[in-house]
Order: C-alpha cells, then structure tokens, then sequence
C-alpha cells in the first residue's frame, strides 16, 4: 500500500457542490482522495441535489465569491496543485472567472495537468446558459485532456456526428484547430455504424459479458505531434461495456476524475504491456466506472418497489416525489464501491484497444 | 472487508468549508466516507482556508441559503441521515437555522445520533460572535454527544475548571441542567492538578511513550441514568496521549467526526473486553487522531526549513508569509493517513479507561 500512503500530488478541483447524492465534486473529490491525491475543493453552486430531482434549494457561487476565494488562495501562496479538473459552471460569468485562473496557472506552473470537461449538456439539450460555449472554446487549447460527451463533441466542433468521417473530422478539429492533445468520448451508445467501423480487435462481445446486451463505447484519441496530416492526427483507442439499465446522474464527472487521477504524463510499465498515458488512464477510468455503476445498479434493485419506478413523464407530473424517489434510489453507491476505486478489490481491466486505422480506412 | 463494503449508514455534516487543507468538513466529510458513511454535507461557510493564515478568501453561508438547501432536502425527501454532526457555525443567524433543523430532526427521527460539536473559541479566545453561545445553549439538551474544549466547557457552564471539584461541577450542569448524555473533552493539557487526580490505572508513562514529553488528555463522561444523585452523575473514563509539537489546525473537528464514526448506541463487542458506547469510541477517536498528528508531525519536519518556522508574532508581522508558509505545513496529513483511519494500517488501540472514584474519592 505505498502507492497510497505516499504523497501522489495535490489536484485543484471546481465543479459543483450537492448535499445529497454523487454528482459533480461529491463524485470526484473522494474518488481522488481514494487514490492518494490531496484535493483543493472549490465550488461553483452549492446545492442540495442534482437537477434530476426536478427541484432543489441551495445558490450559484457568484462571480465575485470565486474570486475572492482564488484571491485568497494566492495570497497565501495556495494555489500550488500540480493537475486542475474543472467541470460544471452554470453561467458564463462564473466561468470567465475560471477562465482567467486557469490562465494564470498554466503560466505559473507550466507543467499543470489541467483535465477539462465541458459540461453542456447531454442528448441534445443544452443544461448551461449558452454564452458559456464561447468560453468553453476559448479555454480548450489549455486543456491537457477534454472529456466531452458525444452532445459537447457535436457543440464544441459545429459537427454533427453521424458517420466515421464526420467523427474523425471533429476530432482533427479537436487536436488541430484547438490544441487538444488528449480527447475522451465515455458511454457513446454504440450505434450500427460505429460498430461496423470497429476492428475486429474491439468489437465488443466478449465471454463474459451478454451477447444480447446493449453496449457502450468509450474513445480515446491521443495527439501525435510532428505527424499532423490529415490522414494520422492521433493514435485512437476504444472499448466497448455493457451498458448498465437506467439512467445514473454523476457518471461522467466519476469517469473524469478517475481519467485524471490516472493519468500520468510518464506512463509507468503495466505488467502486461505498455499503453500510451491516455489510454492506461482511459483503462482504468472505464473499468472502475462500470463497476461503481454496477454495483450502483445491483443495489438499486433490491430497494423497495416506489423507489424504482421506472421513467414515466406522466405519472411524474401527477406525483414529483414518484422522480424524487427513483432519483434517490439511483445515486452512486460511490461509497460502497472504495475498495474498488482504491484497487483493494481487483477486477479484470477493461483495457482500451488500438484502433487500427482510424484515420486511414 | 465486508464491513466497509456495506452500508453503514447515513451522517448529515453541517459546518465549515475550506478549498485548501483540512479543518471543518474538510476533515469530517472524508474520514467518515473512509469508515463506510455516506455523508451529506451543507457548508455554513465557504473559504479558501483557514483562519489560522491570518487571511483568507470566500463567503459566509447566508441563513437564508442554509435555510434554501434544507428546504430543497426537505421537499425531495433527503433529510433522511440516521447521523447528524454539527460543527463550525460564525453567526447566531446561521446558527439558529440549523437549531430549527436539528429540532425538526430530533421530531421526526426519534433514533437521530446528534453529536454537536459546540464551536466557540480556544485558550480563552471566542472564534465566533458572542451571540451564538445561548444557541447552543438551547441545542444541548438535543444532542446524544457534545465534544467542547476545556475552553468551551467553562463558557457553557459558566464554570472556571480549576480542580477536580468545579470538573465535576461542569460535568454534573452539562448531564443534569442540559440534559447531554455523552460528553467528550480532548486535547486537554494534563495539569498538575489533573495528574495528581488521576487513578493510577491512567497514569500517562508507558513504556513505549517518552517520559519526559508533555502529555494531553482525553476525558469521556457518559450519563448513567437512574442514577442522578451528585456523586454518581456518570461513568467517566480517560486516557492519556503524549503532546505531538506544535499546533495543527483542525484536530478537533477530525476527533469529533471520529467519535461519532465509532460511536455504536449498542456497541458491537470488543475482542478484549467489552467498553461503553461512548469509551469504546473515544478510544478509537483518540487512537486515529494521535497516529494522524504523528504523520503530520513527521511530514511537517521533512519540509524545506522556510516552512517550518517557529511560531513568532514580531517576525510574523515583518512578513506575513511566514506565518502562511508555516500554516501550510502543519496542514493535516489526512490523505497520507486514511489506511489508518480505514483501519487496514493496525496500530495499537490507546484504550480509554475507567476513572474510579471519580465522584466520589
């Protein structure tokens, strides 16, 4: 247990804040803690619980309340985390003042490993004020790795994805036009076309998983500098999951921390065989995610009848406590899966494949 | 690892926030999740770090965004912790809606464990605005443990501690006026007065602690009811620890959180033999929070020389950063500790023992 007793580096996280549940920072920062990072915690709202709730109490973190507190931490010679991850801010003011911190920092501490996820939105709804968008571009060439969702993908790029050649245009313009050296797509349904364009290397049924589930695809693109055509832009990595039923809130920004917390610019030798940096963190990133989330799944189902009621818009407008109820038996059983996140409890890596001709086939 | 897998239960954590370093929520909320609880947390103040600096950034909790955040928990049915642990609160406003709270909870929650940890100020010095003390005043008679400094127990009872007669005094006013049945005191510097007192059973050398080093202690009284006459208020149980040099901020709120993680209203029997509820969690509590101190010490040391100045008023004024630069390395080795506080890292338990003779001798 040296690894996790020894100092591993200290991670500056800003993202939300709920009471309740495992959104945001209450899926990340103990996730990060759990592997041996100290973590600046700095929120952007304090609420009681997420959105799905459908209601909640609790403020934004204005503007002026983040800077001062970034103030404060200069000040007193704080603000000294080796990596960033920042996630959810609900307005572009709060985020400008992100924004300008985080471009202080990479002047600063020129060697940040700053993860950068660009909550949007998801399945074609925005869940931000728009003029955050401009921001987000604006902050990307600072990123070190982005962790968008398909959705973010589409906005970030003006891009809509629908085949192999539109994928690959918007991650050429990930990496080119905006500097990006490290692009991660988690939980993409995996729709008829991309598995057709799959290698044989990933396609996704494996022995012990169920042959007639759904699957979920994650995407890993690492820059190749010095080999920019348009033709090798990255060297591109996936894995296919079972999806898990039901929806659980909380889910990328778990995926996110985890990239970050095993994401070492220098990968160390896995015992099997080297993986590029992106695609080890990716690796684990996945393979703990599918287990939190299994488990978080597994324990779903054993609770009583009225807190597993399955989506029902209808029924939710003549009772809110009926989503109330299903969104509580749906958090994160993030707590009683740290054994695993801590790698105490082992399980079979879900390994990120090469994908071999990408760019070219 | 079956016991840290499972649930174990749900804590509502109430107090300070601070981005960088560990006092308040910062020390409670992680080492709680450690011991298996999920925890949900509201911050009455969020901070760039601790007063301890000299200065610092962020914003206090308003009433009405306490009151805000309840109220979203209320209305989705989430203020269902089986735990409630209070701490740090800066104003009577802010205070006083979490008192309507604890009191709503006590209603509804009959099975409610309440430690209160009465945050007023240390060595003579209040912390907060002088209004807050006839709150927590009125909060006492609801909480199952109160964890108050030597400093905190004279402005309580209105009582001086000055020997072991007016000690009894503010036990007998905290037991029988307010009502609290568990009252823990740590970090109490051993007094001549406090030593002499002792039963030999407690005397603080043992083999493997230095005889010459300065020694705390902790003193645990638990109410006995049915048994209210002046000599025989409670059972009362101490144990001594060695002084770990110099001053670490926010030791008492990881040893308040500690208590109530350990604290089992029927405890599960010991392998040695079996010890009261509240003996049984102050053991652990001041075991864990001994071996955090130590780490930190020892860490602290390691540091470059300019981090670890002494304490020196007239220096420190000259330049303030060397009070900064020395409050950054006394920050809590948390992180580095968490095998302890999980208990995969064994150490020797510092038993709490019983004081005969307490009332009576």
């Amino acid at each position: 247990m040296a690894g996790l007793s020894d100092a591993k580096g200290r991670i500056l996280s800003i993202q939300s804040h709920v009471s309740y549940g495992y959104v945001g920072g209450k899926a990340a920062v103990f996730t990060l803690q759990c592997l041996g990072y100290d973590v600046d915690v700095v929120s952007t709202v304090n609420y009681s619980n997420h959105a799905g709730y459908g209601r909640s109490g609790g403020s934004k973190t204005t503007a002026a309340e983040l800077t001062s507190i970034f103030a404060g931490m200069r000040q007193n010679e704080l603000l000294v985390a080796d990596r960033l991850l920042t996630g959810y801010s609900p307005n572009a003011e709060g985020l400008s003042a992100i924004a300008e911190l985080v471009e202080e920092l990479k002047r600063t501490r020129p060697n940040l490993v700053y993860l950068l996820d660009p909550v949007l939105g998801d399945s074609g709804r925005l869940y931000v004020s728009p003029d955050v968008i401009p921001i987000y571009k604006s902050m990307l060439p600072h990123a070190s790795i982005i962790t968008p969702n398909w959705f973010e993908v589409e906005t970030l790029t003006d891009i809509q994805l629908v085949d192999l050649s539109s994928l690959r245009q918007a991650f050429h313009i990930l990496h080119t036009t905006y500097h990006v050296p490290n692009v991660v797509m988690s939980s993409i349904p995996l729709k008829s076309w991309l598995a057709d364009a799959l290698p044989a290397s990933i396609r996704p049924y494996s022995a012990e998983d169920d042959a007639n589930a759904e699957y979920l695809i994650c995407i890993a693109s690492s820059a190749t500098p010095g080999n920019n055509s348009a033709e090798q832009v990255s060297a591109v990595y996936a894995q296919c999951v079972p999806a898990i039923p039901g929806y659980f809130s909380g889910v990328g920004d778990l995926f996110s921390a985890l990239v970050l917390g095993h994401y070492y610019p220098s990968t160390p030798t896995t015992s099997s065989s080297e993986q590029l940096p992106l695609a080890y963190a990716a690796s684990h990133a996945l393979t703990t995610t599918h287990e939190v989330l299994r488990r978080s799944h597994e324990s779903a189902l054993l609770l009583p009848e009225e807190e597993r009621q399955p989506s029902d818009d209808e029924l939710d407008r003549l009772n809110p406590l009926r989503k109330t109820r299903r969104m509580r038996g749906r958090e994160l059983r993030l707590i009683q899966s740290q054994d695993f996140i801590r790698g105490t409890d082992k399980v079979q890596l879900r390994r990120m494949e090469a994908w071999e001709g990408f760019w070219t086939v």
